[in-house]
């Protein structure tokens, strides 16, 4: 990664607004997608590949992408729930395809709506047609192990489960793999050991965190996985997301609050703070009946803060 | 500590209720103090023996000092700011004081209006007064360190000072160090580097942590003292408390999500959750005005989740 220490990736417009009943307008979608690339954001979700017919909110995943695409450095990527998602991100280049299956059964059925083995498949089937494709028109596939730490069907998720579904996903061909602890379940200790089998199992492929905040733990299993070794963690702008069966329930990590963490430990990531926190006002203008979450935005930078970037 | 593995100690009644201007009434401080002790909290900052003419808040300290000395079992502390603090403690009978000082010079003259040195010398009074008690009737005292992680007007705040002032306070023969982030600009690489630091100077005195949330990194900090070895943690119910200098923001660490946390790690507390999310009615009631923090108090425990202490 050069000049950063670790990734940090926007999926508020995946994760968070899929919550959102009320359409975020295309226009306020790119202005968020730019605003975040110019503080210095390097990777965001742009958009969900979803049926536009299960979600409208994403009728305007091709806009949004196809404009995304032309901001300059930025890796634009897009959730894809199987191959008929994947053809769109294929027409459409995005850099990196996320592909979502939860590792315990009952999630991945209410969510995706098929055994985990038919997910599988079919992801295998994604990864045959992007090695099908130009060299230079192949996107990056990362698989994401949703319910990693825990499901709100099922309880505690066993490690032994993430272990063998990351295994799967290795050998099939994923250039990353995703653990997500969805429902937002996980506590340090297991996410050490979650991570620990995982990395194990997986070699010399990425791995990511994708935490939510549900309960407290996110910057608490963020601090966790960086121990492990962990260098990219997902996180929205002002913890926008949630939990559908938790009403008023905290989302997904809070950017601001992420890079206020990592910077301060040291850890470059290339965002600048104030600007990061300047672009929670374009989901202020659009959100209003929606919570907004986050420490530094309330509290403020510490007094005579200095970047990690800028320390000697 | 036997049947427990970390000892969580609610400080709310003083940290939190400093900052609240109407008067929170006595019989519900009794009733918060009561309700917590029946669901396991073991120790509890009851009051703050500052003079009632600068904290009208806390005017029933003796009242309420007396009245939860009777609850069998609780160990009851009271914050001390100087001798003439302490004098009411012994007579009291309180079980633990808990003195403060500031390590940046700056705030240790704007909160206790003296320099760091004539702090100092107050507390060494503070345990000969102490010692020339009959044995039965000697509190413990535990030296604080506030400001440890940062400091509102001089910013970063040295180790090496944080570790001077903790070789001062086991030369002076308190009883217990207890590091305080006051201010919430602790991240996890910090709090490890002092810990680290403050655990190496004062050897076998047990060090406590107290962390506020100010920006977000309260529950990952206490996760870092946890890997460095600490074992006894402040919190407040709800978060309550906060920063005279940052309306809006957070306080300290969440009790309820702080047990949570560590409940989940598999680590005892003696405390049971739902007992706890309880207690916050008592502040409902009485804190129209003061919002409320706690994840877990919004989104519930885990499904199928098995407490720590009843797990195989």
């Amino acid at each position: 990664m050069g000049d950063i220490d670790v990734m940090v990736r926007e999926v508020g417009l995946r994760d968070g607004l899929q919550l959102v009943k009320d359409f975020f307008p295309t226009a306020d979608k790119l202005a968020w997608i730019e605003a975040e690339a110019a503080a210095g954001v390097r990777e965001i979700e742009v958009t969900s590949l979803v049926p536009p017919r299960l979600a409208p909110q994403f009728v305007d995943a091709e806009e949004v992408a196809r404009r995304a695409l032309a901001i300059p450095g930025l890796t634009v990527t897009a959730l894809i729930p199987n191959l008929k998602g994947a053809e769109r991100g294929f027409a459409l280049g995005v850099h990196k395809m996320n592909f979502v299956m939860s590792v315990s059964r009952t999630h991945n059925l209410k969510n995706v709506r098929r055994e985990r083995e038919v997910s599988l498949a079919d992801l295998k089937r994604i990864v045959e047609a992007r090695n099908a494709l130009a060299a230079a028109k192949r996107p990056l596939i990362a698989g994401g192990l949703s319910t990693a730490l825990g499901c709100s069907y099922e309880g505690r998720v066993p490690v032994e489960d993430v272990r063998r579904y990351a295994a799967a996903y290795a050998a099939i061909g994923v250039d990353e793999v995703m653990v997500a602890d969805t429902v937002g379940y996980g506590d340090p200790a297991q996410v050490r050991a979650v991570f620990k089998a995982v990395l194990a199992e997986v070699g010399r492929i990425p791995v990511g965190a994708h935490f939510h905040d549900t309960r407290g733990t996110g910057l608490a299993n963020v601090a966790a996985a960086l121990d492990c070794g962990v260098r990219a963690f997902d996180a929205t702008l002002a913890g926008l997301g949630g939990c559908p069966y938790a009403p008023g329930a905290s989302g997904n990590v809070v950017m601001d609050d992420l890079v206020f963490m990592l910077d301060s430990m040291g850890l470059r990531t290339g965002v600048d703070l104030e600007k990061l926190l300047a672009v929670r006002r374009i989901l202020e203008r659009n959100l209003a009946g929606t919570e907004l979450h986050g420490a530094l935005a309330r509290a403020g930078l510490p007094r005579n803060y200095v970047p990690a970037a800028a320390r000697a």
